[in-house]
């Protein structure tokens, strides 16, 4: 009785959701202590303080009918200028309160920028190893994904094989720096490069190509790391952000689209954003939440918590004999399988890991490692990843 | 740039949120109090006192990572457990949690239940005058709005004409009681009967037809009436509920599906609609507003205060000739238009009243007028509804 679509998706399934599911059910039965899950996403250092303070000054002090009642689709016009503000301070770019529309995260940011851009038909480029939810995101518009191999072992974007998959159809072209699943991030050289070229086949086309950057990474760097920001090095350019892992607010579902000026036809598809907020159900991002990033845009998650947790990791599955390139920020290894990758998958649930494979991210024979959990987890895990090294490791 | 589709959306606009932007539009221009903003129903009765107790509570005591972070995209066990022994307690049902699905609000969880079962080219059912957005949502997923005429005066579904409107790609049926526009609830026989038809036609499709109950307003009733509860009357009913009325909480975008046991292809459907809500990129209902229901289940909103607005505005308006059905619930009034509908509308503007044109309902020649406003805006409104009856009423 359910939809062909769905049925397809629900049995090829979400193998990140299935573990996280799988990873609940082996907790009952070996003990939580005894089950080591890296399968998701799902920040393991907690929301800043000052966010419950927010949450609590806001509902004691706001008056309750502007707190929670309806505002324009795109969101709170002092919470969009907030976010402006603080764009153009760090970035010295030229937003204004217009230039931003508050979505329910930044999977719900996709969806709205591709309900407003996509018509029936057009292709999507996306750079494997990729967020497999873009394949959804980009079916629920009638969109086609188009996928650029990947291009180990730098795992940089392979612009090359980009150019040569540009088609009349090439409606945008979605990036993830730092990277999910790999950790890399899209050096500036890189970036000038994709602009340039996507100016040029936007002339060539007599339209503009967008690049969709989603950035719920973009605060977790380590060391000396930058990630540039995108709207300087090509001008149709949509920024997708989320405060799920920069404030650890994943379950509240916040964050927004910048659209600068200087993309064509900005201010049309800024209305288009709002009116695809409105008819894809959102209707607006969360109330509450909205206000609290206003209070809180200057907060920061504790990055350090998570490199420690890299260090530990990286360095103890490297001298295991593992390979993988060290993540220079997001928060998940990525790991070639010593052996083929169901059966790796399969090894290390015999010990109680759980990790995801790299078909999940159009990446065949790699394993994903979401080191988003406590740093004790991951030292008791140690000897089980050894003994999965001694199995599968030639 | 943008896509065909949102285009001829924002061409065709929604009706009800232009009005509600002209709105803060004339009040900039001739002050807030001189405007009398009929259009969007957004609640005015605040959010009961419980409600912020209850968010200071929580961000005060709960585990920050358990309240920020993500849980099953279905929502939090608890919560679901929670409203489905309040639902059992009240009516009778024989609901468990994993029948109870959180959505976005109840727009959300339309689009949500549409995805989960709708194909290309699959018909559903609705009875004008209709919540216009359904449209959209229909669209969203590919399928086809058939709609039912209205039924004046009494705007009680017209059950032979949906009986023969059905067609073997007919895959569900909405309704909205108490309704949005007209604030009409269907009765007891008529559902009985509507539960019948449906009955004989799955079975002559071979296959259920879904009944979607889309209902914000159940608990927004006066007087003696009583909102029956669907499930009772069908076995495949899907209940679409949210606490933007209930609870004041349009902003926070909360609420549920239910689906109960009898539904055929049940376990898979509320599995369909947990997928659904992640690949819509709703992920899951935003989940301090989740805990916060789970605190608040047994809270109530202030219906006498939408009453007194209700008769103020129902006797004025009668009183001075307009054509109207008395409101049972909801907090609409659907007013026949004496001249055409959208010289009326225009009309009416003069006088600085901001109402909706019955075209966004499907049901020309008639205005939907929100009374969810101030008791003093309406005392202030009506002596130019009287100059409007004056100049319209023959």
């Amino acid at each position: 009785m359910i939809s062909k679509k769905i049925k397809d998706i629900m049995q090829s399934g979400s193998a990140i959701r299935a573990m996280f599911e799988e990873g609940k059910r082996l907790a009952e039965v070996y003990g939580k202590e005894n089950v080591y899950d890296f399968s998701l996403g799902n920040p393991s250092v907690p929301a800043p303080k000052a966010v419950n303070e927010a949450i609590v000054k806001i509902a004691q002090n706001t008056d309750t009918l502007a707190l929670h009642g309806y505002m324009l689709n795109s969101g709170f016009e002092s919470v969009r200028k907030t976010i402006a503000d603080s764009l153009n301070s760090k970035y010295g770019t030229r937003f204004a309160f217009k230039n931003i529309v508050m979505t329910v995260g930044a999977a719900g940011g996709l969806n709205v920028v591709l309900k407003s851009i996509i018509n029936e038909g057009d292709e999507v480029i996306v750079f494997a190893p990729y967020f497999g939810e873009y394949n959804n995101y980009v079916a629920n518009v009638g969109g086609k994904v188009v996928v650029v191999p990947p291009n180990p072992p730098t795992f940089q974007p392979d612009l090359k094989a980009m150019k040569s998959l540009v088609s009349g159809r090439t409606k945008a072209v979605i990036i993830n720096s730092p990277n999910n699943p790999t950790g890399v991030i899209y050096g500036e050289d890189t970036l000038k490069e994709l602009g340039k070229i996507l100016k040029e086949q936007s002339e060539k086309k007599g339209e503009a190509i967008y690049l969709i950057s989603d950035e719920p990474y973009r605060e977790l760097v380590y060391g000396d790391y930058q990630v540039p920001f995108l709207t300087k090095y090509y001008d149709n350019t949509i920024v997708g952000y989320s405060y799920s892992k920069s404030l650890s607010l994943p379950g509240e579902r916040i964050g927004y689209l910048a659209i600068p000026d200087e993309a064509e036809d900005c201010d049309n598809l800024l209305a288009a954003c709002g009116v695809a907020t409105r008819i894809l159900g959102f209707v607006n991002a969360p109330s509450l939440q909205q206000l609290v990033i206003e209070q809180c845009i200057d907060e920061k998650t504790d990055v350090s918590a998570y490199d420690k947790n890299r260090k530990l990791l990286y360095n103890a599955l490297t001298q295991y004999g593992f390979e993988c390139i060290e993540p220079q920020g997001a928060f998940y290894l990525f790991v070639k399988c010593p052996i083929e990758e169901s059966k790796f998958v399969a090894k290390a649930k015999e010990y109680n890991i759980l990790i995801v494979g790299g078909k999940s991210f159009a990446c065949e024979g790699y394993v994903r490692i979401a080191y988003c959990v406590s740093y004790d987890m991951i030292e008791r895990s140690l000897p089980y990843f050894k003994k999965l090294a001694e199995d599968t490791v030639k």
